[in-house]
């Protein structure tokens, strides 16, 4: 396909009128073809308005059609095939492997929503029956069901071009919810947008939706987000990205003579808690899953472990050591962008040089630009506890080793972290004892605790949490990954006394979508479609 | 009982160090006994801190101790008696009997909220069990509930002494969900909410809960509302009252180092529009309930009828003039403060001389101080959506009727309204058309649309939405009113891989809480407790 470089607003090619962008290669340091235009704020306004003109019809899509328009969208990506990975690898520097994996995600994250469209729970319809004899008054009917809050402006994330970008997580639940998506595409994968862009773009034409149901813009970053965001037309925000950026749109969502919801994916560390049991193992297979995991996609994952907490002591030791030889064993790989690599060479020289922190080890540079060599220091308990920049996210192949005396340095070192998406348990059943202590204290910080796994690789299923309290999120009540995930952008409308006729057809006696109802408080399982 | 004019802070009687305050008796504008003492700040972050201790325990209560619990707060209010109904009167101006209806949907709410927590579907347990042979990855077992935010503060609202103020719906969902609450009594009925305060904190002591599950505090309103909202140890608010106040709890709940939910209700003029089938039955009565709505309470519901729409031509003009007729037989009933009855009156000063619009009748004003003559008046569609004054919701009886020509103008008029409550319509079957056409309109405006009843009186059940967009409350995804409302203080956790010993019993293989769970997706109903 022939990249175009303007944004695609409502299913026309749009030149934007502002200043143009290249995407760059991250390994080269070299501008791809195309320049992208840029759109101006006034521009931008087309494709809200669209939004708008396509909620009402969209909203209401009969769950076959929205299923199979999800469904398309998948199919249309896959059909894109080895260009799509190319353009990825060339605008990324992300190894094909791991985007071929992400581009996977991506339409399995698009065909379970459309499973989750038919199977139609999400609807949340609740019926009180009429009691007309009730004393000392008749109860009246009452029905409700979750609707879309309306259009959603989602912004693509750096770190996950495909499975976080155009077609990625927040549009596929916002669309699965029935709200129509602008979608601001990241500048440093302007092609792989498109790509993906248009492959919504179709799939909407196909299915012969309002062209409104999604956009995808162009823009100077910063500038067009807030316009995005500030937009009157915009009912909900999804975004992946820096804690400033997410802080600033929050501030703008709330300023707004209507604000709305952001649903902010920002700052997190992952601490990994190592109990004594766990060192009675193999310490060196610890410490290369724990470099791995550090190193992985050049650290450039929310979920990146950026603490690690080692008990000190003889077997600590040798966990350190074992550390500090992975991680002198391992290679940098280019990072996204140069911008990014430059951030991360400025959060390691803060972390190296603050006051009782050393370099456990550190690998060798890779042999592109942008691929600074992974590192990983140490510190103690105390440092962490008294220390704000060894609490701060480095985005990247980097992460700290915090030695701690007992469970008593774990409880406080845990009860003074921020709010974070993770946090990790190694231990054996020995350290149970200590873990149950643990344990609540890290429910109160995060939105995922794992045993004897690492944090990076993020199932998408139905019981995934990717979320947690700030500055992990904006909003703890969610999570952006997994089917959970659609409820951020429903809100519940109750219909007192309607007659039939006037009923939206989820709450219609004749249940003709076939749905789970909680019938005066107690789920009634869908009676089973006539056969046809 | 012997009221101490004190806080009650963790199960402790509190002298406030502050100013002291005293309740009226709007109907006499005499003060009431005893003087109130006043929190400073300081003495506020006892009450905070004790609800931050008390969490841990109180979030992972059993159901049944939480259960019983929430029934014994239901009983003690009961066994107040009569003084409570008494002392409500005085310091309210409300009726006896209007209290005593309040009371049992107090009592009622508790009542149900402790069988949500015994049936448990709000812990939301997903469960995705491991799939060790998946390729090319095995998948890990993950599994999520819903967990408590933390301690919440809560706000009395003036209008529902008891419904909505010490023991009422956001107390009620709050400690269902596992939240300790730290209440603040509004200083209109100060007695009303220490009686319904110990009633609480008897029944957190008899339940051997941290005492710090419940507190009560006076203070200087706003400022003392300030400070409950910034206190680190809060993690969410709930209110009921005005836009100023909620959107000023908003602005502070959002600026802090970690924002926190605002669940504010706010501002409503539940627009009500009649079909011109409506008006070939019996006008009179319909006239007569529209003013019932209006009047009832002093009109000091959130869900009063501030507009009604009703068709130009001679059918309309028989129902303005019926409603003229009902409306000056109906008297002023006293509000519950001077200042209230006060600001009724500039709001309807400013209504009445607004462009276009006229008295279409009012009442008399009632026998006591602070009881104005209900007043509605009318205009015309045109001037309604040019003249912001006319959207504005007045607190109090009064109303104003819109004159509109055909659907075209319905359409645009809700199309200009802000967020609401409720929207209502009055038809019969030939109406169904054009009603068919307006409610896509309303679903996107309202968080209740009821057909052919009044909004006032709304029903606590399961299937409830008292809610909707902004200004209506602050958050349109939830409710206050209903059992919807616990999933405000709830927030997902997943657990990966955790071993039996360390799940929450929510999640444990033996399902010991016999909770309903979703199993990769499908909802599989909790096996019958087996027989003891």
């Amino acid at each position: 396909m022939n990249l175009t470089g303007h944004s695609l607003i409502a299913g026309q090619t749009v030149d934007g009128k502002g200043k143009t962008a290249n995407g760059f290669n991250p390994a080269t340091g070299q501008p791809l073809e195309p320049a992208y235009s840029l759109l101006t704020n006034a521009q931008l306004q087309a494709a809200t308005s669209a939004a708008k003109e396509a909620f009402p019809s969209f909203s209401n899509l009969d769950p076959e059609t929205h299923a199979t328009f999800l469904e398309a969208i998948a199919e249309n990506i896959d059909a894109i095939g080895g260009e799509l990975i190319t353009r990825a690898v060339q605008e990324t520097g992300l190894p094909a492997a791991r985007l071929q994996g992400e581009r996977a995600r991506t339409t399995g994250q698009l065909r379970l929503f459309a499973g989750v469209v038919r199977q139609g729970d999400f609807r949340g319809v609740r019926i009180d029956p009429a009691q007309p004899g009730r004393t000392p008054l008749p109860r009246a009917d009452i029905r409700q069901r979750q609707i879309p809050l309306g259009p959603v402006a989602v912004f693509g994330a750096s770190n996950f071009p495909l499975a976080f970008s155009t077609a990625g997580g927040d549009t596929a639940s916002a669309l699965a919810a029935g709200c129509p998506v602008v979608f601001k595409a990241h500048n440093a994968h302007p092609g792989t947008s498109e790509l993906v862009g248009h492959a919504v773009t179709q799939a909407v034409a196909d299915a012969g939706l309002h062209p409104g149901v999604f956009s995808l813009v162009y823009g100077p970053g910063a500038d067009i987000g807030q316009a995005l965001v500030a937009d009157p037309a915009i009912k909900a925000v999804g975004f992946t990205g820096s804690r400033n950026a997410g802080t600033a749109l929050m501030r703008t969502a709330a300023a707004r003579p209507e604000p709305i919801p952001v649903y902010a994916e920002m700052s997190s560390v992952n601490p990994v808690f190592v109990f004594e049991g766990a060192l009675r193992g193999d310490v060196d297979a610890l410490a290369q899953q724990y470099v791995t995991s550090v190193t992985g996609s050049s650290g450039q994952l929310c979920t990146s472990p950026g603490l690690l907490f080692a008990p000190a002591g003889e077997a600590g030791d040798k966990l350190a050591a074992a550390v500090g030889r992975a991680v002198s064993a391992s290679a940098g790989q280019t990072m996204l962008t140069e911008g990014i690599a430059a951030s991360w060479n400025t959060g390691t020289e803060a972390l190296g040089s603050a006051a009782g922190v050393e370099l456990i080890g550190q690998g060798t540079p890779g042999p592109t630009e942008n691929a600074p060599a992974p590192a990983i220091f140490g510190t103690g308990v105390e440092q962490f506890t008294t220390n704000d920049v060894l609490h701060q996210e480095i985005f990247g192949a980097a992460s700290l080793v915090i030695r701690y005396a007992g469970i008593e340095d774990l409880l406080q070192a845990a009860s003074r972290i921020e709010g974070q998406l993770t946090a990790t348990l190694q231990l054996t059943e020995t350290d149970y004892p200590e873990a149950a202590r643990l344990l609540p204290v890290l429910e109160q910080k995060v939105g995922r605790i794992l045993v004897n796994g690492w944090p990076t690789g993020v199932e998408v299923g139905h019981a995934m949490v990717h979320g947690g309290p700030f500055p992990a999120t904006s909003d703890s009540r969610t999570t952006s990954v997994g089917t959970l995930a659609i409820n951020r952008f429903l809100r519940p409308v109750a219909y007192q006394d309607l007659p039939q006729e006037l009923l939206p057809e989820p709450l219609q006696d004749a249940n003709p979508w076939h749905l789970n109802r909680r019938i005066d408080g107690t789920v009634v399982p869908a009676a089973e479609a006539p056969s046809a």
